[in-house]
């Protein structure tokens, strides 16, 4: 187990670190202080008014973190276009400085950086480029899974939907029915959470389906149930293709969808409405069974985001999308997953 | 004007070397001969059993193209995967040796090869990989096209079904019929063909979209029409994603159907049956408006592949598509794309 530092600057809240949030609370490290000078002094759980991490202290600064004895910095953040910001520069070469090894989900390439590569390898400590993809030119070739196994798609209806979360909360609570499940990562924190996986959106388009499909395969080969890591939204005008790789790389059994409740536009697109779940529903359905109508597989549930909700309210709106959709609803965040693995567990039976 | 050699070798035929026969019949370059040893002697026309290319010689190996004296070397096939075979490593060295310049659009960079590379600054000729993409991160914006300009699409139901030929002749057929349009190649074939374009398919998952739609706004702010070449199919499991992302960021106001005639699975793929093309069709027009139902695109017109048929079964197969369809359909490699310009001006009158 490493001792991490995180550095989520100016950032630090489930919105714009869900890398930091995420290894905070699904990780198997354990985080010794967050870096974010706009918020030091509070404690995790302070800071995101949630119930997890607390006594986990923000500090102001790399030289604060110290203090804490971590092994490893880790970057929480993922700016647009996952580039360094140039401000961050400093603060990596003091952590490579005291002898950390750097975690980086960016898209730009850390150890492909002259300076920070030639520090690192001065000190001996590593760069671990989370989002390097493998080298390997591999085209999907619609194989069979494993007879007897499940693959579960998150699907959603926007980035930030909590696709990752779900897939983590599915994945514990199917352990702890003592289904023989695995979580199959597909994102730079479900990689750093999980310690493998696929960063598919940082794949050449060419062999995204083919390099999920080949680590689906392993996958369902060890597991009864693969839980598989959505990215992205079929709906979404930038990330679309990722998507659809998971959806004909992975080719689930089943999917479940994410959704912030009440949002109505994309995220950083006013331009994109977000269309009535049901007919989202229907599009990620139909797309699964376009390379083989015999191939098919439904949305089994839906977990929503009430962050910010009381309990009440929570319940009312997961009340509405249920009679909206038809279909089992919860937020597997603050509820649990436990009525999702009920649904899939009837539906695999059926 | 330069003077190319194309390496086919084993594989010159319009189905497997589409790379040569599209810069035969569509570059701007003068090719003087095709290295394929198994059909030394005929000439290009023979050897597809098409009108084109009579005159351009045939040749057994490098060295005996060297006597049409090109000035450089385009690999013309583009293998699985776009890897380098071994056996070819011999033949590039002796171009590069001989002084030509050396054209490739594989996966594969010549570039990146110590070898290569080495032995082509020695000599001072250059390795022009098409396929390299821009080294830019860039999500796309959802930004509209200029007022005015149409963006026309050709997408399919398979690879190989003829997308960028009826790009290709459409744009050709705008032309002499007036109208300011250029073609916007996707493809290595595409790129060497117009020099210049996006290779789609190498492209980072997650910026796909975003420099499609960078230079499709260029384009639409220099041409009226723009015919953007489409890539894969939505409905094919390993290359969908390259498909989409030229769907969303392109965003067309029209689309042109390809399609093999009488194909009923996909190549290679014989467990993906090839729906009935008004659910492609469909799923391809539906796509358009995922990310906001105000925008909206139709499929105009079909263009088949009927190569191997005499012209009577070619219009045989011509009106039974129309019947199935609706809608206008022609082979605009055999007839030209004459109608398909008729039914887009209409189409964008209404």
């Amino acid at each position: 187990m490493r001792r991490l530092a995180i550095l989520a600057e100016n950032a630090f809240s489930w919105q714009t670190a869900k890398t930091a949030t995420g290894v905070i609370r699904y990780g198997n490290d354990l985080v010794v202080a967050v870096i974010d000078s706009t918020q030091a002094g509070k404690d995790v759980a302070q800071a995101l008014q949630l119930s997890y991490g607390a006594g986990i202290p923000i500090v102001h600064d790399i030289y604060a973190a110290l203090d804490y004895q971590p092994d490893a910095l880790m970057i929480g953040i993922a700016p647009t276009r996952g580039e360094l910001p140039e401000v961050w520069r400093g603060v990596l070469l003091a952590a490579i400085d005291a002898g950390l090894d750097i975690i980086s989900g960016l898209h730009t390439f850390l150890s492909d950086d002259v300076e920070l590569s030639s520090a690192a390898a001065r000190r001996g400590v590593t760069l671990w480029d989370v989002r390097r993809p493998p080298d390997k030119k591999l085209v999907a070739r619609y194989l069979p899974h494993r007879p007897g196994s499940h693959t579960i798609l998150t699907v959603g209806s926007d980035c930030v939907a909590g696709k990752m979360t779900s897939a983590l909360e599915l994945n514990l609570a199917a352990q702890r029915h003592g289904i023989n499940s695995g979580f199959l990562a597909t994102g730079q924190t479900g990689i750093m959470i999980s310690g493998n996986g696929l960063p598919a959106d940082r794949i050449i388009s060419d062999f995204l389906a083919g390099l999920v499909e080949e680590l689906v395969l392993d996958f369902t080969n060890q597991y009864d149930w693969v839980f598989v890591e959505g990215q992205g939204a079929l709906n979404h005008p930038g990330y679309s293709p990722v998507t659809l790789g998971l959806l004909h790389g992975s080719m689930p059994d089943a999917m479940i969808f994410s959704h912030r409740a009440n949002a109505t536009t994309l995220s950083s697109y006013e331009n994109c409405p977000i269309l009535p779940l049901k007919r989202l529903i229907e599009m990620n359905e139909a797309v699964v069974s376009w390379p083989n109508p015999q191939r098919q597989a439904r949305v089994v549930g839906i977990s929503l985001i009430t962050a910010g909700m009381n309990d009440q309210e929570a319940q009312d709106v997961i009340k509405q999308v249920e009679d909206e959709t038809g279909l089992p609803t919860t937020d597997t965040f603050r509820f649990g997953a436990d009525m999702l693995i009920d649904a899939l567990l009837t539906h695999f039976a059926a």
